[in-house]
């Protein structure tokens, strides 16, 4: 929704008029302030996110969560000499604000705008791209030990914010069970807003949740703490004494355990994240220690703006809105159709209401990927495992051992970190799971590391796998059912955004498995266009276009990228001189390269044109404006043809 | 080293004189001896093992660790009804032996013989495929959940067992924290041997070590949970609450917490591993609980077997040895070239030597990686980061930032692990990590799990990525030398085995990146042969061979995958009707696709034939063998030059 939101005209936020960060172009200015003058810097770097994502749509949440613990953090470590690894940087807006992109603020997410994520390609200080949750522990690790083998930086110091969901993955995990490996000055900070973009799960949730809530040792764990700090016995070795008595009296008193001692990090807290005099306080404390570390601490989602503290689920990123009253300005019409999510959402459940082998399973996106549909009505079938793609995917598999049918959706960008797990454990077994691969393709101002480009050149190389496109709602929903209704894994890919129609809920029926379609055909054309999912549409039009210039196109939806349409593909190549492929994915190794393949092991006379994503990164805009950068939206298709006719004539 | 012997006459070991077993055909019969009767059958497993293994190379060491372990499951639990899943089946010897393959396990690794794995593909005892670690929790869990979602099923028992190495991985974490979610009666098997195939290392290895050395907590503890048994207050939610009190009490005298406990997880142990009739009465006792829980058992690698208990990392895969004296038998000349990895790890001490941005990074691999090489003489520049390949690639990512040049060197399959790491924290950002992926094509008898097929595919679509192969060693090292002096990340794959000379330690150089060269060529051959890696040395026989028999067929060593060298390929498509390239990996997607797109794109009118692995699994047989079975060996090289030959003419 956000995607067309995008496009309607907008207004300009001020740039001024914000008190203190008026004055603030970098770290250091902020650094110039005095303490007490933090919190009213805070407010006002609150009213200018809210006043800028009023009108240009963005991460909304998060970023108002972490406002205080970021000026905290610039206030007193020395940027960029010191490092900051923000995990799913989208937390990390107040961040941008304060080193030098206040008013390219207004731009992000935008062509040509700075990214909605750190990137060290836009300012020195984002150490490290981010936009995958879970890996600021691992990389912060490697800089940390990066500094302290180079000479001249054995001083700076490096910090991790990571949120309790992001702390759930695995890689996570690997991060903080490497961490107390080598001699090391990391600072984990756990920014613990007690939810991802929907409800957090996990025993690690729970473990925080309790860890954060046995109120009667908090108070007396904090005075002690203060006591000891006033006393000046909180020395290096001291602290982590305290702590450790400290954690294990804790232990007794809740009936939990401390993970992150058990792992060999010190740790502190819980605190109040939102407290920025106390927070300085504290990393003034813990700054130079020589130890790896881990401090909790509690925020707010949506943090300084009611509307989004009381429902931070719908402001993870609400799109455009009122910043006056809070209400969401939609400018989707009724009558349009809806995201391709909401029709597999609403397919999923037909299909579990007919089949109680139907399980779905997601990676902490319920409503992301529409599978909470499933989710209210059989919540005992359907899984959310949170930020863990892996255990999701490998988790199906064991479903799948049982009998079970597990529908697992996961976007495509992140079904990468579950690769091994496809390979391994479901397509080697040949166990019946089926991805519904969500946001495939481009999918616009979340840019480089949230576009699905490469699922089918990844997937394409695994023995076992079928990979399927659905150029509209039918054809999706009658993919479903043909994988309830075979055997092995298949991969199911739909983009962002809308589908096509208002009467989408036809009757399902099992489609024949690597079967495309004629869409139009003459027996005058040399040029076929093949397309795999809604590019269709694009095609169709552009096939109409040419007619009205003289150019005869035949057009076909290939559907299945594996197994091909072999019998098609003869019909096709002993037909025409050349072939033209659209999709949205790498060219790379992808359905181009398939049919390329094919023609080349059937030894067909025929030139094949491949249109998609190029061999390199893919940044941020509309989807439409990278489309047409990338060359195949309709003028790009269109154009692929006419200069081949000019080329053939 | 295992390869070659493989190859060698094997002696067939006896299939009975083996006490109890003798009678033992499947777990039925185990279920039917004595509760007092086990110690012996353990005895006779080991004994079994200990003469099979000595003339039929497998994975010794922790198969002997866990055969207690084994027998126990298989009395208490009704197999198959019952599920058991293993975690890293290499472990699992003894659970074949018991399930109907103890003669097949003669022949288990061989071509057509059992594998060295469970696999579902072989036996109805084999619940899931294992092989790459870490999976057994997420798999178990899933397959408890559909077992208590299937009607006549509700009662199934599922167990995971799990290796204290394979259980700090992350796929491993994300299936303990989502356990406690759902109701379920998932056990898990801690088998803690303090060891992976090398010495384990994190965080949580320590915190393990700590949890089972606290003795005098331990026996306390022991007292208790025995006293509290005798008298019938072990009930089921009683103890849960005892256990849980006494790990806090736990908690105070060690300074440590539980980890599990933490998670929402009962916890059980530390137990002797290898006490099989207290091992029994113990699951018996936890048998029914309708809650996850997780049972710590400490285990020898090598359990029974003195020369292995005193070395176990060198007993891990030992090859032929004389079972009497332990003696290993080596057939390795002294004279034959080193193995790739030795050559990778000794050039990678030169660089450190050189340069000291140079790091050295690998997942539990050290001695298979040869970065052992490193580690001994830069020990702080050298990180093994356990079975953890996506924090491996990320923490390289992070010391790159920092202006290091880690070098990390991973087997191809497990690198499937860090597939989300390479793309987003490597190579979107562009960074100089140099991915040393060994074990690259096919590796014989570890087999379906174990191949390095994938890589080139999956590593060919990603923008920025360089992939080179090399044929020799002299080309490894330069590959090496010109990854650390040029930008950005660059994947070098070289298989598992010997290279190709003795003289292999050449001054090195920069060499072109992109640039192949030519081996052999005449003026007039219409046939080109393109190899990249040590391949070249079969497509040089068949050159040789061929002109034998009259047939001319120019030779080229391309080297690089990408970016190819368009400038070489533009004069072999305008010189040469007909393209045969070779590859060890699979050809969908691979390195011939990625010539056949150039031809195609380039629109030259040539012929492209790919030799390479099929799109299909590979099974396990001597890498000879299976080679073969693929037709790109040099008879199959030669074959299909003769039948273009034919077809050409």
């Amino acid at each position: 929704m956000k995607q067309e939101s995008a496009q309607s005209p907008l207004l300009a936020a001020r740039t001024s008029g914000y008190g203190l960060l008026d004055s603030i172009s970098s770290p250091a200015d902020v650094r110039s302030l005095r303490l007490d003058q933090l919190p009213e810097l805070c407010a006002d770097i609150r009213r200018y996110i809210i006043d800028n994502l009023s009108v240009n749509p963005g991460h909304f949440a998060s970023s108002m969560g972490a406002v205080d613990i970021i000026v905290a953090l610039h206030y007193v470590y020395d940027t960029p000499n010191d490092h900051l690894f923000w995990d799913v940087g989208h937390q990390a807006y107040a961040h941008k604000i304060l080193t030098g992109r206040k008013e390219a603020f207004a731009n992000q997410r935008k062509k040509g705008g700075i990214s909605g994520f750190p990137s060290p390609l836009e300012s020195q200080y984002d150490t490290f791209i981010t936009g995958h949750a879970s890996n600021s522990i691992s990389a912060a690790l490697g800089r940390a030990i990066a500094d302290r083998n180079t000479p001249g930086k054995e001083k700076c110091k490096t910090v991790a914010v990571i949120g309790d969901a992001s702390i759930s993955g695995g890689l996570a995990f690997e991060g903080l069970n490497n961490v107390a490996n080598n001699p090391n000055n990391l600072l984990i900070i756990l920014n613990d807003n007690e939810m991802s973009i929907d409800a957090n799960v996990g025993g690690l949730h729970y473990y925080l949740s309790e860890l954060s809530t046995s109120a009667g040792y908090n108070k007396w764990r904090s005075k002690l703490y203060n006591a000891f700090r006033r006393k000046g016995v909180v020395t290096e070795a001291g602290k982590g004494r305290i702590q450790r008595f400290a954690n294990s009296v804790k232990s007794l008193v809740s009936g939990k355990q401390n993970i992150f001692e058990g792992l060999n990090i010190r740790y502190f807290g819980p605190f109040d994240g939102h407290d920025v005099i106390k927070i300085v306080k504290i990393l003034n404390d813990i700054k130079d220690m020589e130890t790896p570390r881990l401090l909790h601490l509690h925020t707010v989602k949506g943090k300084g703006y009611k509307p989004a503290e009381e429902n931070p689920a719908k402001w993870h990123a609400p799109g455009l809105f009122d910043p006056e009253t809070g209400e969401k300005i939609c400018s989707v019409s009724k009558d349009s159709p809806l995201p391709w999510q909401e029709v597999f959402g609403r397919t999923l459940v037909e299909l579990a209401k007919q089949d109680e082998r139907v399980m779905g399973v997601t990676a902490a996106m319920p409503s992301g990927t529409s599978i909470s549909r499933m989710l209210e009505v059989f919540p005992e079938r359907t899984f959310d495992v949170g930020i863990s793609e892996g255990h999701a995917v490998t988790f199906s598999a064991g479903l799948a051992t049982g009998g079970k049918r597990p529908f697992t959706a996961i976007y495509s960008t992140f079904l990468q970190r579950a690769y091994d797990n496809i390979v391994n454990d479901v397509c080697i077994q040949g166990l019946p799971v089926t991805f519904c691969i969500d946001r495939a393709g481009i999918v616009g101002e979340d840019g480089v590391t949230h576009h699905g480009l490469l699922d089918i050149a990844y997937l394409r190389c695994i023995p076992n796998m079928k990979i399927a496109v659905p150029a509209d709602e039918e054809t999706l929903r009658n993919l479903m059912y043909t994988s309830l209704h075979s055997d092995g894994p298949m991969a199911i890919r739909y983009p962002r955004g809308k589908a096509t129609k208002k009467d989408w809920q036809t009757e399902m029926k099992v489609i024949e498995i690597g079967k495309g379609r004629t869409i139009s055909e003459t027996t005058e054309s040399d040029i076929a266009i093949l397309t795999i999912g809604p590019l269709l549409h694009e095609a169709k039009n552009v096939v109409e276009s040419l007619k009205e210039k003289g150019v005869k196109a035949d057009l076909y939806d290939m559907i299945w990228v594996k197994p091909l349409d072999s019998e098609l593909l003869k019909h096709i190549a002993s037909t025409h001189k050349t072939i033209v492929t659209v999709e949205d994915g790498v060219k790379n190794g992808g359905f181009g390269t398939a049919v390329t393949e094919f023609i080349r092991d059937n030894h067909y006379d025929v030139n094949v044109v491949t249109l998609g994503a190029p061999d390199s990164w893919v940044f941020h805009g509309t989807v439409a404006e990278l489309r047409r950068d990338c060359g195949y939206d309709s003028a790009g298709i269109e154009n692929a043809v006419l200069s081949l006719k000019k080329h053939l004539s």
